[in-house]
């Protein structure tokens, strides 16, 4: 169930601007593989599918102080706040791909959860912040 | 504003189970500083403060995979999508206090923001979860 | 700071279709106050105030099997989930206002933050609904 | 999979303040499709699904500044950020019928992404408020 | 579709931490029934699913001031914002094991709907809390 | 109250990655006026305020289907939904300098506020999707 098309390779190879997308993915990832994100992004509108794919590549793929693994698993602790599933389903799996082991994987799950618990708690008694938490 | 009242120092030690809390708080964290988010929890209900910071010693001051300074920056990560203002102003107050650079934090809100931005535009498609992606 | 005017008792008396509400609102409820939200609303639109004014009366002030004060702790939880500071502060002072006192609440904080956290939790791991919950 | 039965039209022929509602929507709409909202709203309380049949009308089927296409975009808008399948799923299919083309279709998905890509920046950051945006 | 494995009965034989915690779940509903949310934690991380559980029967199965029906109303609500599927599809089951009928189950919609709506209105005008409101 | 230091007019012009930037909002935008989110930005890192300003400049200022004030619309929507308090000043200034008016304003509340509510009751529910709603 989607609201939109899910480009096939076939009619991938014939719209240029996906073509040039695709290829860098299975290339920079080595896999054949695309997902139905952009496949779906590429129908939608292949400019939107170069600028998400370039924001992710800025954000995901370049060098920095975050090792992948944990990009990763911050991804998945948004996603999970947003309900996203789709997002759960593939940033998971990459999370696991990069070295996320089960126990680790349980430590995450009980960050989100706490985080989520004492987020909603503060929200509702609107505690006042402390004046020594300000920047 | 707040919708609860907050415990002073010398009402909270008044109430046994307040201050035994706050005392393992301080003992802990060495120093003096008690946070309103247990000053508030204390006034609500001290078997729930009780709860709620064995809770948190358990999820994020327990030795594990994650590092201390990771898990704050993941906390950081669900209270933005919360929107839970008190829970960033002391989360990234500590995540910092635990050794978060300039640099890191401003690739943690890139990839709070790119998954923010994903989730929402893969949630608006509906776009259906590659077999490739299933446990 | 608002992105919108709030409407003054005076213009309030000056604009027909808002003062015949407010009449009702300063009636139903036997005081004069009226809250922000309502002078709020109409300086947007008169016919919004009283259409949203009308659902409220039918969902939280007509005889029903949930009594008030409990109407006023669900609608807090909704309003802690979906972090609306305003509708926090009123609807927990309406909701003491109807009976609701400091263990209640604390036990309302409680599932509140118990529902969050399991929420982010199964939604993390997307957990698959048994069978034996489906209607 | 659902929490609530769907009353089916033979069902619905049989309770009158149901079958009022059902009319007029195949009415107003020119078809016979009755979709699974107003079939779950219905059997849960017909006087629930009148009010809600009600707002709708006011909010979506009168005329004013907004023309009819661009009011199912904002609904799209919302629905991803509340991540409400069903509801993306019907009002994408509206906004379609109303004459979204797949190109307009992409730049609400680009807004879309790049409003809770700023929302969460913003949020976790805790900008505050610039005086020139007061109202 | 899930992004963890779920302990069959066999295996959560073979865990005694898992075990203790399933025995303990059987006893007190009892059933020999185990929903899928334990069955996750379990594979997960026991001690997480110790703590979750304990979390639980805490909040949810100690004696207090609101009745057990409510209690699983209030899960709903928060719930419906959080859009947890699961959790509706569990909690809205248990909540009617416990006593919710239809007619209350309508009433809830309605509140969880209008709390929503009032919610999202609030926040967008940003509408500043009454003096006469704060704690 | 901020997590972050936002920079100086002086700050900024030391800085010749932020200063190009800045040059340019100041360009297009025909004011002097930089508002906090870019100088936060700025100061958390020059190469996420670039790519943030070029998303932004792409999505929200390239000629398209939906108008400018549209456009602003649909992401004070998305922002109520999140709730970020400042991105609802910051656009709902903007929509308002791009022609929306108090009319306009009301009935997009009235959007939002009705979709947040089906979205509620729909998600609580677990309607089924209709197959007739599918791409």
């Amino acid at each position: 169930m989607a609201t939109v098309k899910l480009l096939t390779n076939e009619e991938a190879e014939k719209i240029p601007a996906v073509k040039e997308v695709f290829d860098e993915i299975r290339d920079l990832r080595k896999t054949d593989f695309i997902n139905n994100f952009w496949r779906a992004l590429g129908a939608a509108d292949p400019a939107l599918l170069k600028r998400t794919w370039e924001g992710l590549k800025a954000v995901m793929m370049t060098p920095g102080n975050i090792d992948p693994m944990t990009r990763e698993m911050i991804y998945i602790a948004v996603s999970a706040a947003n309900a996203c599933s789709y997002c759960l389903h593939s940033h998971t799996a990459q999370a696991r791909a990069k070295g996320m082991t089960e126990d680790t994987y349980a430590e995450l799950l009980s960050i989100v959860g706490l985080a989520a618990q004492t987020n909603h708690m503060v929200t509702a008694m609107q505690v006042p912040v402390d004046p020594e938490f300000l920047a």
